[in-house]
């Protein structure tokens, strides 16, 4: 029995729900409901890059799969199995332990089964893949946004990274505002009840990970549309609204990335029905603008005029 | 536009053929037949545990699907569809081209579509899922194995696990024993169509990865029976037959792993099935044993005594 094998045995072995056969054998079985598609997407999370080494690795845990969750919310996919793959430089099973309570605690939250994966020895890096159902031919694709559909939010934006952005030095928050704005950057919530909800709603969604701009300039590329959208619309934090004319503030809003809210195009005539959801949620859903013909995102700024992106500093589009 | 989003324009964006929505979306959308099961497997590929800096990209990309693709001939699952997640510590275009291409070599030899991933940068890291379909109710489970079943391998063993020995300069072999050998290393042939064929045939099954004793292990363990094989049944090449007193030899034999052949258990009534199978695949199919009652694996050697095989140094099956 390898040391690997005793580690599956001892932190990755969970009852499964909803699953014929689950780790330990060369594949797990899965059935799909009838009249429904499966959903599948991955990411990678790598030290360094996603995370650092003094994360506390509970909220890495929680955060590995939340990120994937975000994703099936962002199709409108019931997630319910997820396989997990981890490179890790020794077997520090208390750190191990707390990994697998962060992912296993949100992994039961959401009534997902975690059915497979691989772990070896190697520079730190997480790698999970979720899968979820969705009827047929309902997911929420990012393709199918209309001219003339108002574009909403999920929650408020770029609290995430601009209390990263003070971790790095680059910035510097108050206290309460550090307190206040850690959850959205280590425990996004993913908008799976929202996502559900949109299914016969909205047109095109996609989750805000890279931020704003870039990911809503998915939409409409995939789309063949634009977007264009009022920066006094888009939903801050006090914490963001009283910084606006701060350049590092502004990027967070637009360009931060790691929201993990929803960013979706519905019709006009939605939008009682996204309000009373709103209400029905506890979460705000806000309206910041309309797709239009023709191509690329327009931000206009608080005084209407169109930004210039690259400009003012938003070469982070380019990561 | 990201660096990572022109890579994945221009390196990992292939037409799909029987899948709903491809890579480029929050998820891939896939349909699963009527009647069949999804079979689901992960492998993740680490620098210098798996592979080395001088491993050629392409034959790395053909590797990294091929044991996946093994998984899925062990249950004996028509791999469809797969998704690819890369750590890469630059864009080294060069690299990622040659690599593509023995990755969609091969998928493209199993009709098997790329339907999404993430790239990152990072230290290198190949994470590879598998899903394929596997009729409902019939797939070969590691823990069907019965007391009376004959114990049976694809191939021959041990070639992969001895010339890495020779890489490893822990043993010497002649230039064209590794010339022979390299690709059984290198471009393992997963058993696919034998897994297929096995399905209304075997009662268990496995893919040798980490060496026949401790994989027939994990159908014994699963299955509550004991294996009992015999040393001279065992396929072997005329390189390691030649050096079986040599204990670096028949360790490779034996625990090796890196085979990627099948080891599967089968009532003896099958036997003229299997050996018909044998001929029409072209591919050697040698029994090597029976299951009993009982616990463990016991390999009988060539005077028929019981080995002892963790007093005679085959401390690698834990690794």
């Amino acid at each position: 029995m390898t040391p690997e094998f005793d580690l599956i045995r001892k932190y990755f072995t969970f009852p499964v729900k909803h699953t014929i056969l689950g780790a330990g054998d060369d594949a797990a079985l899965i059935c799909i409901s009838n009249g429904m598609e499966l959903a599948v997407s991955t990411d990678m999370l790598v030290l360094g890059r996603h995370f650092f080494l003094d994360t506390d690795p509970q909220k890495l845990g929680y955060k590995t799969l939340a990120v994937n969750l975000s994703d099936m919310a962002a199709m409108g996919a019931t997630p319910k199995w997820v396989t997990l793959s981890l490179a890790l430089p020794d077997a520090n099973e208390v750190w191990i332990e707390a990994f697998m309570q962060g992912f296993i605690g949100l992994a039961l939250k959401y009534d997902v089964d975690l059915v497979g994966g691989d772990i070896t020895r190697g520079p730190l890096n997480l790698c999970a893949q979720i899968m979820g159902e969705v009827s047929a031919g309902k997911a929420l694709r990012r393709d199918a946004a209309k001219a003339g559909d108002d574009v909403w939010v999920s929650g408020h934006l770029g609290d995430a990274a601009l209390v990263l952005a003070h971790l790095q030095r680059k910035t510097e928050l108050d206290t309460h505002e550090v307190v206040a704005s850690l959850p959205f950057l280590n425990a996004p919530q993913p908008r799976v009840a929202l996502g559900q909800a949109l299914l016969h709603i909205a047109h095109s969604a996609i989750d805000i990970s890279d931020g704003l701009v870039a990911d809503l300039g998915h939409i409409a590329v995939r789309s063949r549309v634009s977007a264009v959208i009022e920066l006094n619309l888009i939903p801050k934090s006090e914490m963001i609204a009283k910084r606006i004319s701060d350049p590092i503030a502004l990027q967070a809003l637009l360009a931060g990335g790691d929201d993990y809210e929803l960013c979706f195009t519905a019709a006009q005539k939605s939008r009682d029905q996204i309000n009373t959801l709103s209400r029905k949620l506890g979460l705000a859903i806000t309206r910041i603008g309309e797709i239009e013909p023709g191509a690329g995102v327009v931000v206009h700024d608080l005084s209407g005029k169109a930004m210039q992106l690259k400009e003012t500093g938003f070469d982070q589009f380019r990561n």
